[in-house]
C-alpha cells in the first residue's frame, strides 16, 4: 500500500512512518530544496540531529547507506537511493523570518522554520529549540577556504531521496519558501513525500 | 578591573558578561579545545547558534571582526582579537556520554555535553535541547570533499581568542575531556577565561 502527501510550493507537510517503510521525497518539477525534520514518535524530544550526523559521517555530504542520527547518536533514517547528483546540506539551519527581514526587508515572508513550527505545534518545542534540518536537493557546497558557493538547485524533474525508517517516525517537508536568490531555481514548487511499505 | 576563571582539564565552568565587556578565552598549556556556549542573560532561551553563525557569515571558519550570531541572528558576540593560527570549529556537536559509549566503548566518561548541562542546570533546558558548541582551536578543517580531517589542535600555550560581548550574556567553556584520540595533544589541560571592562 501506497500513501502520498503532496506538499504545496513554500508549505510543509507531515506524516507517520513504521519501522521498516521506505519514504521518497520526490522533487516534483526539480531545483526545488525540501528541508527535512524527523522524530522519534515514541519520545518526540528525540529528533533527527544534523550536527550529530556531520559527527557520525565525519563529513558534510550525504550518500546512498549512510545513516542519519539522532541527537542520542541513534540511526533513525537509512538513504536507500538517491536519483539526483547527490548535492544535498546538512549545514544550513531553515529559513526563517529573521532571514528575511534582516538580509531583505521583508517582514513575513513564508519559511521553513515556521512551517516546522506549524507542523509539530501538538510538540510543544519552543520555537528557539526547533531543530536544524537536513536540506534535501540543497546546493551550497563547502569551498577549499571553508566559504558557501551558493547555487540553484541541479535537481531534475522527478529525482528522489528514498529514505528506510529506522524507528518509528514523524517526518516533516517544507518545500522551502525562498524565491529571491534562485536557490529553488526560477519559481518555488511542490515536493512529494511517497511511503512505500512493500 | 579583571575577572578570571580557571577551568580545570576536563570540566566546564561559568561566568556573566556585561555588554562591552572583553572575554579572553586563553589556551593555557596549549592545543586544548575549549567548546563554548553562550546565552542572552535577559532570555536564556536566546543562544549562540553555530548554524546560523554559518548561515550568516556564509562560510565555516573564524576570524577577527566576525560577529557570532544567536537563534534569532543577533549578533551576540564579536571576534576582536585572536593570537592563535584560527584554527577553531562551527560544525562539531559536544562530545557526549554516547560519543565515548559507542565509539569507545566507555560508559561514563567527562563529556562537553555534561559540563554544559551541569553548568546551566538552573535554566531548565531540556538535554535534547542544549545548544551545540563553538569549539575553540579544535583542529577539524573541511577537506575539498566534504569530509572532515582530524587533527590535534595547534593551539600554543598562552594562545588566546579575545571576544566582545554584544548583549549581556552568560557564557559557558568546557576544557574538552577527549583523552583518547589526541585532538587536545597528548593530555587534556586547562583553559582560563579572563574578563576586562576597561
Amino acid at each position: 500500500m501506497t500513501r502520498e502527501l503532496l506538499i504545496e510550493a513554500g508549505y510543509g507537510g507531515r506524516l507517520d512512518l513504521r519501522e521498516g517503510e521506505l519514504l521518497e521525497v520526490v522533487n516534483v518539477e526539480g531545483q526545488q530544496i525540501c528541508d527535512f525534520f524527523a522524530f522519534n514518535a515514541n519520545d518526540v524530544k528525540e529528533f533527527l540531529s544534523p550536527a550529530h550526523c556531520r559527527a557520525t559521517l565525519r563529513r558534510v555530504t550525504l550518500g546512498v547507506d549512510d545513516k542519519l542520527v539522532s541527537v542520542y547518536r541513534r540511526p533513525m533514517i537509512e538513504i536507500v537511493q538517491d536519483t539526483s547528483d547527490g548535492v544535498h546540506d546538512i549545514c544550513f539551519p531553515s529559513c526563517d523570518r529573521q532571514r528575511y527581514l534582516l538580509g531583505f526587508g521583508i517582514p513575513d515572508h513564508r519559511n521553513c522554520r515556521a512551517n516546522l513550527a506549524e507542523a509539530v505545534a501538538d510538540f510543544g518545542i519552543p520555537y528557539e529549540y526547533l531543530p536544524d534540518p537536513i536540506n534535501f536537493f540543497q546546493n551550497t557546497p563547502i569551498r577549499s577556504d571553508g566559504s558557501f558557493e551558493t547555487g540553484t538547485s541541479p535537481a531534475r524533474p522527478g529525482d528522489k531521496i528514498v529514505l528506510r525508517a529506522l524507528m518509528n517516525l514523524i517526518v516533516v517537508g517544507s518545500a522551502c519558501p525562498h524565491d529571491i536568490y534562485p536557490t529553488n531555481g526560477e519559481r518555488i514548487t511542490d515536493v512529494k513525500l511517497v511511503v512505500r511499505n512493500d
